[in-house]
């Protein structure tokens, strides 16, 4: 029996209405130093430049995802039968602290450092942190459990899968969320009818037929999220500015290790061969970020203050399609000519999307017909069937200074 | 210039805030007892049976009409400058009365009495009414005019495109709103955006490239709402009970014309041969539908009264998927050794829909690329694309008593 | 222990998203004729005049308040502790079937007809009936323990005040249905937090001191609701040209009572010392009286034509304040010397209303405060302490035809 | 004539749909490095720590509060005909940068510091910077106009009353902005409701009388905000806390300058005598706060690094309400018994709020009767009147560490 609060907490949220929280392990945690800086971390880094709402913290996705989680152990009547209550414990702290170690602009910042938040997610849980005491205070050897749903090796393939699948807790409050927060629609899908058709068979989470569209209205609910939030160009600029800023930085550190000067939180991230420490990567948000960005736009380096001072005011690049080679060609030549460094002025930026695509396992959405037999996704709707046929969305493009 | 009224009235409509209305003709159109007429026939006659908030009637629908006609006059600038003042009343009042020739429960009504709303809407325009002698008080040969939109002859095609086409007011409305009702969120799509991308080119409404996307959701939500409240086997159920009931009366009085004594609403859409009057079609409303059943009720003929009885208390036929040709054989059979007359009482109903087919013309949602090309709506999503080669979605289901 | 269906029935709803089913003898119920019946008579029979989408029937409104008694027995600590299992089917019961007495446009109808709704909802559940064999079906008995709630005999007093006190069931649905159906916000409160601060002390449900704030802001809904809605001045014409058509039919009928000829559907209702069956009860819907309007159109009585005529087509009275007695003797003497007839043109209409009335008992709201005491509401509120100290809101006006 | 934009700029918003931007010059504004430093303090600097999606920030409120105004310059008639295009202009620029000058955690700072932002906000601009090179370049003089609609000066007295008076865009835009982004339903009202009715005479915007009700909706969503968000004891808490924290580093500088090391950002801030430059100003943002918050929780000294964690992780004081001046002394034994400094770890708070409070002036609301007269808002509505003459909610509590 895991311990539980006198009274139900309960979180006001737009989202879910509340997020209720019964057990003290789950109180503690979220009232550890490093779940409290997800507050600091917004959910999308880039968006706020687009959506000027999107200004949402990981802090409340984590609570949607664990509140979420928590429906689906209470209301799913298979859910609720197939798990005991330590599994339920346990994977609801895996939806709440599935995101601990992301940093600052996750995206941007993980293609630049070669740095993976599933990997820092797990040192935090396992290390010596506030978050690894609340946990092993309450069951020793509970932050490797959690641990092991967050890294899909624990032996139970369904908790992972309520965690991060194909149509899992996490993709269904970031969906919901960052429509929320950006004001679109395009995010919205019937979580409620969603959750009341999900069913366990075979060790993997299904969804009943009569569910069927309301998972096509979730499928097409995600694709529109992709391009009109995730991949939308100016987000995108940002990013290129952002990844040019710390080439900048890692190619003058290589240069003079003590160019950046009084600038420190930078340091870990930008050398070869460091691996940040955890106090590194704690000390490292968004809120750092920006107050580096304000150092270095007083930098004596012109394109590292310029970089920066495009970050802070917003100044970001423009972009332009790539019709073949040449259109990179003609930009690098028109930016150089300009008087801009192309190694950091030009970047190209490719991306592709499509709104489902059937891999198997994990990975695919299983449909449960009323006959008792199971049909991958694309076989029980026609639509996603033609989707997948189809050709791939992609959108290449080429960022440069106005 | 035609008439204003001395302050604008506002009605108050949860899917559009308000419903303006500027001029007297609209008002008095509205005023008219032929519009509230409207009040009486549900939008959905049907739904209500699946969805129980589904109520709304006709008159609200026919508002909101008017009012994204009206949005579009004023807003979209391109519409704003093609029209002439003349032309943008008579497009609100086409969006206004486009159904006022609608009977009760049109759908299964006029596949079984060979009735078209469109001809009696034209009729009520044309004939000695209110809302006629409304028009042609504001202008002469008003009526004329409204009903030629209404046919698709007048020689402005646009009018026509706004009021009923691919991408129309009469479908944005009745998406929106059938979401609102039955409380369910398929049809939602964002119509400030869809508006906002309208344009005109080549005398035919077109949507700016970057509203695509929102293009496909319109198109997703409509394609949802057929399946998930349209085509919903318990209101399908609903009309083949209707279905069956108007027949037996028609085979009744086939034998005996005064077989339905004292219920006379009927009789004018139940003879061969007989073209209802327009006080005839003015009476038949949802309301004395409602009492034509209760009468029914306690008719000597059994299955008239069963028919009604079912209807009224929403004691409806269930229902099977159609396999083969057998499985109609083995409901007719189990039907009638259970004593029911197959006529009435096995109903076969066989539907399709897909969310999007490119016919040219009014017909086909066209892009106008940024570079000033126009493409087919297919050709420019790649979703769309996806979905026109992939299969129809079919039902073929046989109803019949429990 | 009561007989559970095999699987929870849902039904959609956009007020509380689902209305969830689990006990047999509920879904019989909702599927008897005379639950039936309810989706033939509006919530509020003359908003509809005012906000053209307040179509919403009283079936929806009865399924609202079973789900929120519903999710006060499972969500309310208190109250699932407090009750046993017979207890909370009772009072689930009590709140789907509370309204099943009611006529068409209840408020007026009773006005003038003596018939109280609740009389008719005792009698409809203790008579032979579908409802009543369902109930008693279920458990011999029943039939009269639900009765016993709605007309407040039972013993255990908490259920009555669940289902109609102050802050009851009846009235949090019906906020906010009529909010949601009208389209205006002022019926909004947020039930979520009302009912989570809900507790039970002395054999009274209270609220916990830290609701009071959401109290307030339900006080404030109810009120905004009377004024902006209930009490709207249009609506109140409706009801001054029904209530006048009603008395101009028992005049006529007194003197001849075959002067309405084939309507008979009235005849219970208008004839003096007459006390309506169960089964005129059953067939008076709002289908059924506008059927009769129709028909009364075409009357030879021209006051009673030209009132129903008025009900139809929304030709309603107009209306002026009543400034002092002088007011009613102008418009008395202008209305016939117009030519009307006073006794059914000239119609006055007093309403006050206040926020609320600490009246003691089941008619005060109870605050229980941290400390163990109990406060009425207007102790514990600053804001609700000083409007009851205020004037009274009142509006007196003088309907009559334009 | 102003400068246009070639084509309309839309921004989302959740709140108001959309921003529509027509005007260079706003445009221009928008994108000045002032403004986009908004982005980087929360419109409520400490509701995040009650409501956990209270993280948005004053550039989203300061583009609400321009929508709003340039709603009213182009929707309200009276307002429309009352304005030049000249004024229209000024008065929407003064909605946007009305706030301008605002520094993190504003009410906990202003307090502590002596420093009120409408200074900042006027010397904003008027002093070189990017917002007011913008203004200028618009139109000569452009800066000092709107600095004195924000400063009361401009001798157009509607212009100050549109941005902020009692019932003003900002006021509006803010109770709608909290209430979306903390998911309350508290601050709700009829912003279309309140918009349509608002009409100017002798040289004041006034309320018609057939508004009053959504008038008194707005002043209890006021009410109820105030106490559910803006005066929540834990938002306060925090506020003490940083209260504590400013005052300790003062305290610790006065007596040694160098105390804080390399902890520059403050520095302007705490030292006695120092108006800070408008680079700090611009430089001190929620983000670079933080930043030293981690800093200074490295700091030797025990209670700066004690205060500074506690904010970081939200480890706040608890409170205790002030029932008469033994509760403080009693604290104040307690928290000193436990090692604690009194002065830092004994904070006393008192607030009072009354809905509202009729001062005359711009700090009334007038009500327009339908005969032309005025009325003071207390007049107009019973419960205005009943409210005011009530007591006043107070609430004063110590808070004090754990």
């Amino acid at each position: 029996m895991f311990e539980k609060l006198d009274e139900i907490k309960v979180l006001r949220d737009p989202v879910h209405g509340y997020i209720h929280i019964e057990y003290k392990v789950i109180w503690d945690c979220i009232n550890s130093r490093e779940f409290q800086r997800l507050r600091r971390i917004r959910q999308q880094g880039s968006s706020f430049v687009v959506y000027h709402t999107a200004e949402h913290s990981r802090f409340g996705h984590s609570l949607g995802v664990y509140e979420i989680v928590r429906r689906m152990c209470n209301e799913i009547k298979d859910i609720d039968d197939y798990l005991s209550e330590e599994d339920k414990v346990v994977v609801m702290l895996s939806g709440l602290l599935h995101d601990i170690g992301h940093g600052p602009f996750s995206h941007t910042f993980e293609a630049i450092s070669d740095i993976k938040h599933e990997i820092y997610s797990c040192r935090i849980l396992e290390e010596d942190t506030e978050v690894h005491r609340a946990l092993e205070n309450s069951r020793r050897g509970l932050s490797s459990t959690v641990a092991s749903v967050i890294n899909h090796t624990h032996l139970n393939p369904i908790l992972a899968q309520m965690v991060s699948a194909q149509l899992d807790a996490d993709r269904m409050d970031y969906l919901l969320r960052d429509a929320y927060f950006t004001g679109t629609k395009y995010g919205e899908f019937d979580l409620e009818r969603v959750l009341r058709t999900l069913r366990i068979k075979d060790n993997t989470i299904m969804v009943k037929e009569s569910g069927v569209h309301s998972i096509e209205d979730y499928i097409m609910a995600r694709y529109h999220m992709y391009w009109q939030v995730y991949y939308h160009p100016v987000a995108r600029s940002f990013e290129c500015v952002l990844s040019a800023l710390f080439e900048r930085m890692r190619d003058l550190t290589s240069v003079n290790p003590k160019v950046l000067k009084d600038i420190t939180i930078f340091d870990d991230f930008i050398m070869h061969g460091v691996k940040p420490s955890l106090q590194s990567h704690f000390l490292l948000d968004e809120n750092s970020c920006f107050y580096g960005f304000q150092k270095l736009m007083k930098h004596e380096d012109k394109i590292l203050s310029d970089l920066a001072r495009r970050l802070l005011n917003r100044d970001l690049f423009q972009y332009q399609d790539i019709v073949d080679r040449k259109t990179i060609e003609e930009v690098t030549k028109r930016t150089t000519d300009a008087g801009y460094h192309p190694k950091y002025y030009v970047k190209v930026d490719n991306v592709r999307q499509r709104p489902y695509q059937p891999l198997g396992d994990d990975r695919s959405i299983w449909i449960l017909m009323s006959n008792g037999e199971v049909q991958e996704l694309s076989e029980g709707s026609p639509i996603v069937a033609s989707i997948i046929k189809g050709k791939n969305k992609a959108d290449n493009k080429v960022f440069f200074p106005r």
